[in-house]
């Protein structure tokens, strides 16, 4: 069911050597690389849920939304990107234009992380924009990262400050992906995740798949400067860190990684792997989270982030 | 942000060989057939569009029909389905429910053509139903059927009889994967496409993609019982054959093959592959279509059919 959308989206993008039918067809035909496994996930994103379009937000920071969340699963999972079919639902009043805004944010971050857009789905209606992506990735066989594999004793690394994402870097989406490759290459990862609800919430669905539980330290944990920001505007007393541990949408990965690893990767330079990699606690035997002040003090640590709820 | 819905859907199916990270990671991790292509397409369906919930249609069988109309996407292709994953926008009332109805359409159909579910990803709003699936098939290299190989001289086939579909078989699809498998294997076939949108329309684009054109004979055209069914109903002067040209939601495959390729699976026994295979025309240099009557007479044919439109 491919229209104008989809024939801009492939007539915008060059020929490339991953795609062994011109785009264009029932479905794309993609050579899967060599000796790899193939890493698909997916993410929809819909106008009032993730994003407010026209509320200081464009179709084009949409596309790169839309694309970027994708490729941070991918980031988490420590895989290359390859290819990524695009599913949209336009509204049907100015559909041509958010159509053609939505590329302007897609193609650019597709072209940055060697990402070959393979096709999609284009559809109106009277409802508002979805737009669902679906990335594939690839990987050396064994070499996924998982969320299930943290170990006592395992120290917990986070890949950027946290807090605050929704004064713009909620759209504004920066993938780890380049870094969890270097990192991938140089160090041993026992588990990993993204953020994407929340520090805390992510941390604990890690600790849960892993039947383990973390105690992290909380004067550790870097805070964004939007959480700053954020904390100063607001009056309900909500502080910077809070905003570090339950915001959600920083895209920044957490890996639980042997102790000697992670001091390793703590201490190495920013050039070589991207980004600065920070210590912010422990994987223990007992399941739950743990809060750790400068102090010493351990107290309990509700799970907190974005839940997807329903009425029953 | 997986949450109950894939939890659910994930837990409900069986573990698969071709996964190599248990569901519910950030990503799946599948393991790409030996010497295979990857064949991968979307499509989203979306309520008061491609359906209407409640109105004699239920979530099961909306289940059932966006991963059917993935599956012919990949039967055009003469694609083998291996997984799939689902991205779904549930409405916040009652969207557990819809969640579960999903899934007893779902799981049955990917069972029933060895399609393992691989992740994806659920979410809650105050919009109408949204389902977005995308198939991941496999094919040998240089194997996979076309829409822009069609040869002057070639005939065209169809797999079934078409027309009527709104009586029901839009909701029932039943994708052609098997038979295409199987024709494939036992004969040669330049062009293929699936009829989602209408017989003229979609054999309108494999000309176009082809650079030929079409004489369709109006007297061999399979024209279904629900065709004349729904000629008699309505007081339009719509003719089941007129049903049969343009209604869409078939999904009936269109095949473009050497003359005595098409006569011969024409001529097969159903139960060899699984479905009558009728000639309904040929493929002729001079571009377009055209329409020839049982006394000869050849006028020109516009392809109609569904065509997702936008307002400018």
């Amino acid at each position: 069911m491919e229209t104008e959308f989809v024939a801009r989206l492939l007539a915008a993008i060059p020929s490339d050597p991953r795609l062994d039918v011109p785009p264009g067809d029932d479905a794309a035909v993609l050579r899967p690389p060599a000796m790899r496994r193939t890493v698909v996930t997916v993410d929809m994103l819909m106008d009032g849920v993730d994003f407010i379009l026209g509320d200081g937000c464009t179709p084009a920071q949409v596309g790169h939304k839309a694309l970027a969340v994708n490729l941070s699963d991918l980031a988490a999972m420590a895989a290359r990107p390859e290819a990524v079919v695009v599913a949209v639902a336009l509204p049907r009043q100015d559909g041509d234009a958010i159509g053609r805004g939505l590329l302007e944010g897609i193609l650019p971050l597709a072209e940055a992380h060697g990402v070959t857009l393979a096709g999609g789905d284009t559809n109106a209606w009277n409802g508002p924009l979805v737009v669902s992506i679906t990335a594939i990735g690839s990987v050396a066989p064994g070499r996924a990262w998982r969320r299930d594999g943290a170990q006592v004793g395992d120290l917990l690394c986070v890949t950027g400050p946290l807090g605050g994402s929704i004064l713009g870097r909620h759209l504004a989406v920066n993938p780890r992906c380049r870094e969890a490759i270097a990192i991938a290459e140089a160090y041993e990862v026992h588990a990993a995740i993204d953020i994407s609800d929340g520090l805390t919430l992510d941390v604990s669905r890690m600790m849960q798949a892993s039947g383990t539980g973390a105690v992290l330290q909380l004067d550790a944990i870097p805070v964004h400067a939007d959480a700053e920001r954020l904390a100063a505007q607001a009056t309900d007393g909500t502080s910077p860190l809070d905003h570090a541990l339950g915001d959600g949408e920083d895209f920044e990965l957490v890996l639980a990684m042997p102790a000697a690893e992670a001091r390793r990767l703590a201490a190495s330079s920013p050039d070589s792997i991207g980004t600065s990699v920070v210590v912010i606690g422990e994987v223990v035997a007992e399941p739950g989270l743990r809060a750790r002040d400068a102090a010493g003090a351990v107290t309990p640590l509700t799970p907190r982030g974005y839940v997807h709820d329903f009425d029953a």
